[in-house]
């Protein structure tokens, strides 16, 4: 049905814009549309404002780059999480994911991307600069990258890596650290494919009883 | 990730309003929002304007019900079209999955649901009434039953044609027809359900080369 004929000017052109979000075909739009049209004009007018609002007034903190509604984050400006160690991430998802785990009390550092040749995404398209000089100021004693295990997450790591070897500080001021990469908790070993498995076993640590 | 904590409010009421969509979950309504951020806020100010101009301006047609930008929509203000039969539809994608296969020249009436207990649906909260009276308006030779083949589209249309029954109009007047049920195109015998196969071979059709 690729010449569907909408009955409306104004249908068609709310499943035209709301079909260019990620993952939404024009008849996916249509019925989110018409759901709207079924429900009181309240919440469509309450969608509608959340998004302007987000888009035009929504900042970036100007440390860590993560989403923030003031200019320097709610992680950044608290004072009680360890100001030494940052941990590089992607995206704001990451951030969130990695906070869920209520295991990481330090700061972060949102790349907004990962260097991805094919993607056409260099180095100067993402946060990099930022962190470098976030580290070069001497208060940093741990990096934590904690991008996607993918070849382009290890590519980014490589490269910042080097590039804060290249600030050449005290050698022993900054260690960097990865995330661990092995099997996951509750998965089987049957079906943990052959690289995570061996890793798992190269990168094996004391056992704890 | 019950209690994630969004970095921004702005950022958690758009995730909250857009996953009020049906079908979208909050992760998925934060990879949508987060999407609208990297792109141009011309963007996110046309999506949200033309589910405003929707839901404020559009109109339904006084005749059939179905969306429209006027108070007559096009296929009821189009004098070529046959005036004396109606196909009657739960709701809009029904109209223009009809009009998408150009065998149908009539006009439409559309009920905006169904006949359905569980969900508290009864006949008044349809558009039966008015297509009652359009019927008693005499000019109308043939009303075509397409809903959804299932139990709730049978018994509105059992309801609909006990209503029209009800007019008392002469006998000949109106023809009630259905979608014929059957086998569909190039379908396997062998995975079609035993109903419409069997449906198929009691409504089966003289045979032409």
């Amino acid at each position: 049905m690729i010449n569907q004929q909408y009955p409306s000017k104004l249908l068609e052109r709310a499943v035209s814009e709301t079909s260019k979000l990620p993952g939404v075909g024009r008849k996916s739009a249509l019925r989110l549309v018409l759901h709207l049209l079924r429900k009181d004009a309240a919440q469509t007018h309450a969608l509608a404002d959340s998004l302007l609002r987000l888009r035009d007034d929504v900042k970036f903190c100007k440390y860590c780059h993560n989403i923030s509604d003031t200019e320097v984050c709610d992680i950044c400006a608290d004072q009680r999480r360890d100001r030494s160690t940052i941990c590089v991430v992607e995206n704001v998802q990451n951030v969130m994911a990695v906070e869920a785990t209520g295991q990481f009390k330090g700061l972060y550092h949102v790349l907004g991307g990962v260097i991805s040749p094919m993607d056409g995404i260099g180095p100067n398209d993402l946060q990099i600069e930022s962190l470098v000089k976030r580290v070069g100021e001497g208060a940093i004693k741990e990096v934590i990258f904690a991008l996607n295990p993918t070849m382009e997450g290890d590519t980014t790591n490589f490269y910042i890596s080097r590039r804060l070897q290249a600030l050449d500080l005290p050698s022993t001021s900054v260690k960097l650290s990865v995330l661990a990469r092995g099997v996951c908790v509750g998965d089987d070993l049957e079906y943990t494919d052959e690289v995570t498995l061996g890793r798992s076993i190269v990168d094996r640590v004391a056992f704890k009883s």
